[in-house]
């Protein structure tokens, strides 16, 4: 892959026009798309719309301007990008707090079964959460395995399998379907995280017969700095599964002040508390960006993107952890070196910017949208100059930072 | 009090200057401060600055530039606003999210007692949470009883006493002082909800030697519409006290990946998932505001602004629910009327914005930063224009919102 073969690419990408509807800074190469989208331009109009309009002058008018029904709306536009039909997802919380609520009602909705198995080396937040979850429902227990390990632990004291999708460091991705079988086989339901998924590999989790997921919307949705995550639970399971963080805005009729609790149907029982507006402003904008994207382009484009940096990995004799199959990874590539955190510095300092995943990982997102080949392919040669040159032994370039 | 009289108090009003710090609509006389506060006129430069230089030019970067420090940083400055020494508030999260946190935590911190007490008629989500939360703690059960019960509902076999210092209803105030004491007397732990307090009424949480407290900052320190909430643990329980809700951001080593969780020292325990920064961003220009509000001047002015109102109630004979002593309310001011719906909304369409509280509460909020007494002596003339010709008759007036 040569320069000009990265230009020939770039001339012929049906993806090309929607670098345009994104903000990206000059002399930067932004691969770190993972880990924080970048900014759709129509972003900063909406939240200057949401702040000196919405909020400034229609005040608390605005609840019922649009704001009160934001989370279903919201969770409307996401269903279409992980094979949802309608009615099955909202927006709200983090992640990790849509990962408790939906782990305890999994584990209260099946008190004759204990074990949740996940997966060691999950992302952190995924196994924290399940630690505390379990502390909720008496009797219930974590069995975290190896991944080659986790076929054998499923077992009948299984209620729930939680795996993440896409694995954050090393971009190995699921078998959805194959997964959600095996546990849907032992009459265990099957929890997905989509952290590392959604905008960025085709899923689709009614066909795979899913019974719950989250994910994260600030990656390769582009929703903006801790955006609120969503949450999918499958149409059979609704009225079934309680939430335990049972607020008012899960309440049936929040307005009618009730002491007691009845959880509205539907999805808007996960939801708590009153919802960040602003922040959900800023991921609507960004939304509007995926109505006509062909994921299927997406998808094609991606496995060129990595092509061109596995090349580069492989011309420096770089430990490349994530699959050469495309079918099998994220949009993410990443190389392991014992000297990840300064090579990642070093290309910071360059203009390129990656990260750094504890303890040897060189992370690199690969996302579609607003990254040309030959974007990629100059970090690639950036990338070469960096371990050729060792020029990462600079002292400057091992400082930690508070955020990796 | 006459129109003129309402001028004369302007006049000399210390905290007139603050009006200009906000952005309110003309013709408009915005009484739900209480619900919604007003928008800063700092937040959308603010919040352009969010969006476009922090997100848009620094990406990822921004994370070590003040992002992940953010919880903490507004946390220290709520604190002096609720009497709190240093290093006992975070923000994060919603208030009903919190509470459920603090309240299994306090359960599970006293095995030997299973009763958490509030009242009936307490902010709803304040109820629900706590039942949520007893169904996460063996044994544990919600005794709600009415307020003039709680003494004698206190016992040996109470863990917590949970009330909301200031009720979103009646405005009545409890003495934080006294009923700590009494929470106190009887070896249980205290959980104050201030989301109708912080900003409206004095608060000294350290003096009271309250245990545990959350707080709403979209409401009289507006923060933006559903603005993340505040969590109080005093510092005496901070290494006992564990966080139920275990995710990432609350751990000791957030970067470091660990498959276990180890719960950071001091108020970072609390926190969760990502927080949303760009709805933090717009509560952080708020909270600026405070600096220099003299606290005991705002009460003062807001008791002259429920005068204004109360005569006008008194004029007009209408039910006022809320205290006629000041140490007993917050900044709110409510009547009770069989067609409160309609008159909130006949007010409305003449520009007064109170709100409604089911079933026949018109309630109507006194922020003294950004009302003139003159503004709310227009709003009572207003009332009472409405209320003497039954102009609220009006069938437009009765249809129903969504939220009220």
């Amino acid at each position: 892959m040569t320069h000009d073969d990265a230009i020939a690419l770039d001339a012929t990408d049906p993806l090309a026009r929607y670098r345009d509807l994104f903000a990206l800074p000059d002399g930067v190469i932004y691969l770190d798309g993972n880990s924080l989208g970048a900014l759709p331009g129509s972003v900063p109009g909406a939240m200057a719309d949401a702040v000196t309009r919405q909020w400034g002058d229609r005040l608390i008018r605005s609840w019922n301007e649009g704001w009160i029904d934001a989370p279903q709306r919201l969770g409307d536009r996401i269903a279409p990008l992980i094979g949802a039909a309608a009615d099955q997802v909202i927006v709200g919380d983090s992640t990790s707090a849509n990962l408790y609520k939906l782990i305890v009602a999994a584990l209260r909705a099946n008190p004759g079964r204990h074990t949740i198995v996940s997966e060691t080396g999950n992302f952190p937040t995924d196994l924290h959460i399940a630690e505390g979850a379990v502390a909720s429902v008496p009797g219930a227990r974590l069995n975290a395995v190896a991944r080659a390990d986790l076929a054998a632990a499923l077992d009948d004291d299984t209620a729930l399998l939680m795996l993440t999708h896409v694995h954050y460091k090393t971009s190995d991705r699921f078998d959805m379907a194959r997964w959600t079988q095996a546990a849907h086989d032992t009459s265990a339901l099957m929890l997905w995280d989509l952290s590392h998924s959604v905008g960025a590999v085709p899923v689709d989790l009614d066909g795979a017969r899913a019974d719950m997921a989250v994910g994260c919307t600030y990656k390769y949705l582009n929703g903006g700095p801790g955006a609120p995550a969503f949450t999918y639970v499958a149409k059979r399971h609704q009225e079934t599964l309680a939430n335990p963080v049972s607020g008012w805005m899960g309440h049936a009729a929040p307005f009618e002040f009730d002491d007691g609790y009845t959880p509205a149907p539907g999805m808007k029982r996960w939801l708590v508390g009153t919802p960040p507006i602003l922040s959900l402003a800023a991921l609507e904008a960004s939304l509007a960006i995926w109505n006509d994207v062909d994921q299927a382009a997406v998808a094609t484009k991606s496995a060129r993107l990595f092509d061109i940096l596995a090349a580069a990995g492989d011309a420096l004799g770089l430990d490349c952890v994530s699959p050469r199959n495309p079918a099998a990874r994220g949009s993410h590539i990443s190389f392991r070196h014992p000297h990840a955190y300064e090579i990642t510095q070093a290309l910071i300092a360059r203009g390129v910017i990656g990260d750094f995943r504890d303890p040897d990982i060189l992370r690199l997102g690969l996302t579609p949208l607003y990254l040309s080949h030959e974007d990629v392919w100059r970090a690639g040669d950036i990338l070469a100059d960096i371990v050729a040159t060792e020029s990462w032994r600079d002292p400057a370039f091992a400082e930690r930072l508070p955020v990796t």
